[in-house]
């Protein structure tokens, strides 16, 4: 393995920053039709090339007149003008007018020669040929003057304005049907590694494969950005190959990026073409994520090397090279937004790197204004401001980009952030809100449904355990847990709800198995949940009784069973490793077994318990989840071996 | 013409915005590829159908091993383990882990059977084929296990996720190809009027003809809001081809949109087809601009009559039919920013309808330190707080659309606005500031090209007086006025330039002109500029000097000049009367003789001063302007008859 000495002294954030701004990632302007410029910028300064409008224009429906022809009338003595003939908007007039007469004229027509101003119909009769006007007006009255709006050789649009509906609007007035406006940087994006492999292919687990993540995400931010992405073949861990598209690559690109290849020979690869073809600018950088970024070029194209794990690879791409992208496309800079909030937790970091830490937010509501229910000093809300907890599952995890809100950074010399200390949260996008309700706990296909009913909720399935732990600690609003943790927290019930689990085989149950106890007697291969879920707890209880009955102690059973600590996350996992034939009984819920179609040996009841903050009763989408589980008998009754439980009972 | 009876009973805002929410115009839903996912919106709750990662995986290069074998182990008495095979990324383990052995193991590769915990490759040696483990490791260290992202069974995204960079991450991770989104609208835009040209053709300004600004505009606009806009043929006022073209679009379209025809006939037919074939909801609103808004259903398509301005149709569009597009598209409500502002000027208005007024924005910048410049009390900074200013050519004015930042609600009882009063402005988009810049005044070419080099200025050509007025009255930043004009207004003299100016003939003068004198004299359509014009102040004054030498009045000579009255925005319009045989002299300049490629008649040379608020300076667009003079000689040399004057003196 080589032994990467690039790292040992990492540039800092602003290095990082002005390399890649020296890169020119400039593309060429483009000549695109008015109607699809919306979005883009001019490149240069538009004249007038014709007056707008490019006549006298009536701004109503009436006469055309000389206006001296009607002063001093008004309407109990009216001018009488003779009717000359009439004009309607595009058509040339046909007469000039002579004092004493008048043109029909419609809104937009040309004012006849002659003519110097317009009497509303309104303001008129007829009376045989003749008009009579009841009004007097003054020369101009009721005209739009040629050029009034813009006139030829006027400065229309400046070069880098920013086009939208009101230019395109101006732009087809003065007749232009295109416009060259500021090219979009071609951004390649390689991806590297052996083990990736494309969405919708097929995905060989047991090889170690995995989806390509970072090649669509990169793609989707490079276009958010302003940049057109452009894919190009997974390459693999076949290093002349990828010297080939590489060097292949930077010939027709502005800019490429890569994310880290979990292979130190792909990233040697890649640091020899930098090196032969181009200049290495910079490599590593004191930032958490990110500390292996590569910033260089090669032939004439700019190179960024981004981490490996997605998130970091998007908090990277945003913080560093979205902003030159944008400037390159002549975006306006992103509509940052920040807020002021509360930490909901402490949080220490002590590795002397600016750390970009992925944060939560939490909406904490009205304070219960019936003030029954003893409140804990965390949770009182002392002020408006959000709730921010850390969201961290580890750099490898892509669920971390969507339970985050935004980025607290913590400088090099921050250690620690307390628990109530005030910090400033760069949101990902100004249009970001808390969810209106934040929940954590156990893994429920029903509660999944429930949560269909509310807009933008967030759950995280961590378990009944540590969904109560969490509510104690004042961070989310709802927590979902089975009955017997319930207990351990002063929260109101939003509703409850039981749910049958057991035993789940492949479908004729080849092996026979007919309980807990061939798990503890047979030879078979078992899949569990983790202690944090509510579904161990209830097997644990099972075996706990089962125990007493044979006066044995629980250890030297679960002992026994082959397995037991090989847990897995979610309520459906398990099943899918019996599906996968790598065990032969999986814990789980009949309406798992229903949906896998698998065979279901109950073994027992359990029920969930909806729990919620006392102070954050007021929540509007609090009312809504209790309305939600009062509507819900078709979620229960879709799913086996769930039935709700009417809230007079629970 | 009709009895337009409908405007007479007004409808209120609200119940337009009621009758517009009605319509479904909900598409479809839409099937989509990932990759192109971004900005949509999805129908349905997503699970995750696989665990990620799909097997345990090492996170870090080094040895797995079972934790078991390290206990104990430190840099002084490391555990000995025989190297028993490697695994890397993408690859099936080929050996299981037996006591006492280790197995090399890269960054993303499968976790072999056996292995409990990867160690990483700094805190091991190698010796002979046995590898010394310097550190005692844990069951689960440096082991990321499967679907620890996200399991199978659970909730990945709920119906309603407005899908971006980072969900599009998460749905490749699951191996998601393509998902259901909620469709865009499908909104027709029909464009009627004889007189309507689209952009691209050539216009006939003397049959009145004009080109159709409202269907780009609107296009743009519906596309803005998520819609997919779809124009329809160019109809005209043919009666039977519109009705045939509404009928057929409201089979294809989920929203019709039409802007006023300026016909009444084409109103009465549109009216008489949503009679026909749907219902009216209502017909006309209590709005400034928009009175004339019409909205029903065409078959199964809703409709949505605008105004016929483009300014009004927009206004219009932007407040009642972009949000309930929006919302059909599932698009998040439109950032909308507001921002307390400080009426300019005084405005009026007392129609008793609710007014959507179109502002200009201006920023104060700091007052002057040095103290040595008389503060009126107008422009005094008080506050950060911008200037407000109506921005209001007329509704027929496409200017309008680019020359506001946003929008200031005036409701029906309040009927006037002071000057000072503070008012709420609804910008157009979050992302709008104030321009750096503001001018108003002398039209004229090198400005336009020295305008260039600030970012987003904004100038109104309005004329030399108006730019010294509204400068006296603490509006703009800065005026380019004429010489004679600049002693109106006390101000800071930022640059002054001399341009030539004279009469414009056809190439070859086929009449012969060869002055003044021969307006005068001869019988010769003149083409002339207006009085807020400093090129007109300069004919004036030649032509007083001229009335002296004869010793008559300068009235005898003007009234014999024929066309001295009509008059002409800009600089260029006179000009292009001319080329246009409209009339045979006009008033310009050299350099727009040189550019339209006609002769020229010199007369005079007049001195421009571009002039700044004195407690504006500091404001940075000042000191780039000035910048941009001193640095300007290339423009200066570019246009015949110019020359500026430095700074010395001036």
């Amino acid at each position: 393995m080589s032994d990467r000495k690039q790292f040992r002294t990492l540039a800092q954030p602003e290095a990082a920053h002005d390399a890649i701004a020296s890169l020119s990632m400039r593309a060429a302007p483009e000549e695109v039709r008015v109607p699809e410029a919306s979005g883009r910028t001019l490149t240069d300064r538009i004249d007038a090339t014709l007056d707008v409008p490019g006549f006298d224009r009536a701004t109503v429906d009436g006469y055309a007149v000389a206006a001296r022809d009607t002063f001093g009338a008004d309407e109990s003595s009216p001018a009488r003008l003779e009717l000359a003939g009439e004009v309607h908007a595009g058509e040339s007039p046909t007469v000039a007018l002579e004092t004493g007469e008048c043109i029909e004229i419609s809104t937009g027509a040309v004012v006849p020669t002659g003519a110097d101003a317009v009497v509303m119909v309104e303001r008129t009769d007829r009376d045989d040929g003749e008009i009579l006007v009841r009004t007097s007006v003054a020369p101009g009255d009721r005209i739009m003057a040629a050029g009034t709006d813009i006139a030829a050789g006027e400065r229309a649009l400046g070069p880098g304005t920013r086009l939208s509906a009101r230019e395109i609007g101006l732009l087809s007035a003065l007749g232009v049907e295109s416009v060259s406006v500021v090219g979009r940087p071609t951004v390649g994006i390689i991806s590297t590694g052996e083990e990736l492999v494309r969405p919708g292919e097929p995905l060989a687990s047991a090889k170690g494969e995995i989806y390509d993540v970072n090649s669509h995400t990169i793609a989707a931010a490079v276009a958010e950005a302003g940049g057109e992405p452009r894919l190009y073949e997974h390459v693999g861990d076949d290093y002349e190959a990828m010297e080939r598209v590489l060097r292949e690559a930077a010939t027709e690109c502005d800019l490429l990026l890569s994310s880290g290849s979990t292979s130190a020979s792909a990233v040697d690869v890649i640091y020899r073409v930098v090196e032969e073809a181009g200049e290495l600018l910079l490599h590593g950088v004191a930032v958490k994520p990110g500390k292996p970024m590569l910033v260089g070029r090669i032939a004439e194209s700019g190179y960024v090397g981004l981490p490996g794990y997605p998130v970091s690879a998007l908090t990277i791409f945003r913080s560093f090279v979205a902003p030159a992208i944008r400037k390159a496309a002549a975006r306006p800079p992103p509509e940052s937004a920040t807020l002021i909030g509360e930490m909901a937790v402490d949080e220490r970091y002590s590795e002397g790197r600016l750390r970009l830490m992925p944060v939560g937010l939490v909406e904490r509501g009205e304070p219960d204004e019936t003030g029954d229910t003893p409140t804990q000093e965390h949770t009182q809300p002392s002020t408006e401001r959000p709730l921010v907890y850390p969201v961290d599952k580890g750099s490898g995890a892509t669920t971390s980009l969507v339970e985050a809100d935004g980025i607290v950074e913590m400088p090099p010399e921050i250690e620690r952030l307390d628990r109530g200390q005030q910090v400033t949260v760069r949101l990902f996008s100004p249009g970001i809100r808390p969810p209106p309700v934040f929940g954590i706990g156990e893994d429920d296909p029903a509660f999944s449904r429930l949560l269909d009913r509310i807009d933008s909720p967030r759950y995280l399935a961590l378990g009944s355990r540590e969904g109560v732990r969490r509510l104690r600690n004042g961070v989310p609003d709802v927590a979902l847990t089975v009955e017997s943790y319930a207990g351990d927290v002063e929260a109101d019930l939003l509703g409850s709800w039981e749910r049958r689990w057991g035993l789940l085989v492949p479908q004729g149950n080849p092996e026979g198995v007919a309980g807990i106890v061939d798990l503890v007697e047979r030879s078979l291969r078992f899949a569990n949940r983790p202690r944090t879920a509510g579904l161990r707890r209830s097997l644990e209880e099972a075996i706990e009784t089962l125990a007493e009955s044979r006066a044995v102690t629980v250890g030297s059973l679960t002992d026994a069973i082959e397995g037991y600590d090989a847990t897995h996350r979610a309520h459906e996992s398990p099943a899918r490793r019996v599906l996968g034939d790598t065990a032969d009984v999986a814990l789980g819920l009949e309406a798992t077994a229903r949906s896998l179609e698998m065979d279901f040996l109950p073994v027992g009841t359990e029920r969930l318990c909806l729990l919620a903050q006392p102070e954050r009763r007021s929540k509007a989408a609090l009312g809504r989840l209790e309305t939600a589980l009062i509507d819900s008998e078709a979620v229960f009754d879709s799913l086996a071996g769930y039935r709700l439980i009417p809230a007079d009972q629970s």
